[in-house]
């Protein structure tokens, strides 16, 4: 049987942490699509292309990782693609309450679905995509704590959804 | 001496968490108010009557239980009814810490009132009215995580408040 | 129906934070047993009795308290006083954690029984018998931290029980 | 290529817990031994060849399950059966900061190795094996917290090993 | 070599808290930098101007104290003025995960800096500039939480900036 | 005026991470005294006298630390060498609960000090004296997570004080 998760997220935007996760259960899933979550009336700080694009990139010789987006509830796009698993990084006790909710509510909604957990690697504890955007709102260089293929030069700061 | 409590919350929407948690409180307590605190600046997700009318049916059966909503400072709607506790409900470290400084806070503004804590159910700590707005918002069926009497198909989505 | 309470604890030995808790519960029960928790073949740092005689002191003039002690389950204990709460202080975050699994074990031991929690007052939030025990042994003076009636001076450090 | 874990622990005893982690992670791992880590110079509460045969028989009928015992280092455990992930579980926040602190030191020793986390189920979360310990020497019951086939009446309390 | 510090927030208001953190670092560092970190695009509660005013108030006798403002990052402001010091409260447990990804971000960013955390004193613990909001906002008293030289009065509802 | 600090432990073993933050205080204090806290009664893993020999060798060409060890009240020994700040590592949100207790208590007890925390390294923030006594205790190589100079080869195991 193919071991199929899903990685979800708002990925607003895909950090180093992010790609780290996802590398390291490469050998714990046959499959994996990154599934970003969005909501037609709330919009991103960045456009949904091009966060499906930063990350297609960083995946692109990674035949194994698929990238989607999807509307409504998470279980239901599990069911879609067939995915018995979530994974998610987890980087404080304060993500771990968090997370916890989260995961029962999910499996109180669909009961054969497992939340599978990896550990952030130490470093990149801090980095979350709330700083990253804070880093860029305020002038700053954030690109250390992405993946070297996102290329922040390649949008523009009026493309920006929510400012 | 009576005793007379208020559980005040916003309860947008009230769940078979905020329900375990007066029912168990019935035998500590004469009288239990529970109180909507709302801002005639913020509306909620659900209009205010409506969450008045879907508890009172959930206790419409119980008299220990009134139910009030207020607008200003939690500790005065205490001192308007003559209630020296507040009953809430613990679910998580991170609840604990918020809920800590908010009963600190209104100890130092009516040293008489006491905050009295009991533990949500295991079942039931997921359960909160954040997540269940998600599933709602998100198309999803979340009437299993509310009181048998919420019934959510007596108001339409173009009756929402704040969306 | 009167509303009894214990409030149990090994109180090695008791302390402020202990005391104020017992006050700020008077009015929430009628009656309110303070029963240490001992083992026969785990001693304690100060002797049983004398635990049991500085309790008493503290609470001389509160008939509304009783002080014993039991061996065995805390919910036995409960049965036979027939006491429908444990009445216990929270003062940290980890002590929340570890409060919650005690509290659901007893629940699913004993279901009518319901564990209520106050909040330490903040500035008795740091005293705990463990670091009172750690000042005595160094040679330091705890007596701020202890109740005005517990007279250290009444044991001789030959009498403690576990050195 | 084989996927292999280890649950490693001391399961003294094993628990209602423990088995519903090892049984939720049966889709995950083609094999997963679980593993008594003990030592020489310190006793458990039960002997190790009671905690080997009770998860024996929690798993007669699974052949994807082995148990087995080491002494020394996990990783060096993980190393000689060929593991590449550990198993474990997750209850509080508490808990997460202690098993990250040992998921980062065990990956520093063997960076090949991977920990994944499962979440306890949440009726299971408040049962840890030292609250079953504190029930049995307090002549209390806890067969409810055990999986069926621990049966504590085939020890004796003098077979105890660090009473 | 002289010491400087920055303490940095969006102070609104500076409280009593505030206060007590910055006289209790007087002694460790020479020069201490009070400094507002404001968004030309998201107003405060309090008009930026009030904020200053107070603060300046509350440390017109120590010289040792400068109160600024600055946009953009906290990192490049302390580049500005010569800080190798960020100096912060820690509160509680939840404070300490956000603090702490702060940090170690700022530190990524200039590794010539670092953060210094004084504990909250107990009884300022639960008092934090959105409480005080919060209790203005629903038309409360909310001067014992702030400095003496804080006069709410100075300032008319209709100046609030984000209401 | 001076600024002295002690930072105290039992450091059995003293760590790379316990390194890092004493290197990363040497711009903020002009002496800092390592104390290694002892008990006549209660011995440690590694001889005492091992242990100030290996921090001693860590810092010899650092004359801004003195190592020393003492008996009794950490306050005590902050009066005998004029200390006013106690330095610590804060590691994890259950070491700040922890830290904040002891913290607090030493301020009752000598209100003139202040305990100054930095953040542990991310890389080092697993590393404790626990965890390194447990890999030894097991056989492991614990060179990775010690100072370069502290030469595990330089003790028998059967010098060992509490085995």
């Amino acid at each position: 049987m193919e071991r199929i998760a899903i990685f979800p997220g708002s990925f607003d935007p895909f950090t180093i942490g992010h790609e780290s996760i996802v590398r390291r259960a490469f050998s714990l899933f046959d499959k994996i699509f990154i599934a970003i979550g969005y909501n037609t009336n709330k919009r991103g700080f960045f456009p949904l292309e091009k966060r499906v694009g930063w990350i297609k990139q960083v995946f692109e010789n990674d035949p194994q990782v698929e990238v989607n987006y999807y509307e409504g509830l998470t279980v239901d796009f599990c069911r879609k693609v067939n995915a018995k698993y979530i994974l998610r990084g987890l980087r404080t006790a304060a993500d771990f309450e968090y997370e916890r909710a989260i995961a029962q509510i999910n499996k109180a909604m669909y009961p054969g679905l497992e939340t599978v957990f990896l550990l952030t690697t130490p470093e990149y504890t801090p980095v979350t995509s709330t700083i990253i955007r804070d880093i860029i709102r305020q002038g700053g260089d954030a690109t250390k704590f992405l993946p070297n293929s996102v290329d922040l030069k390649t949008f523009r700061i009026e493309d920006l959804e929510n400012e």
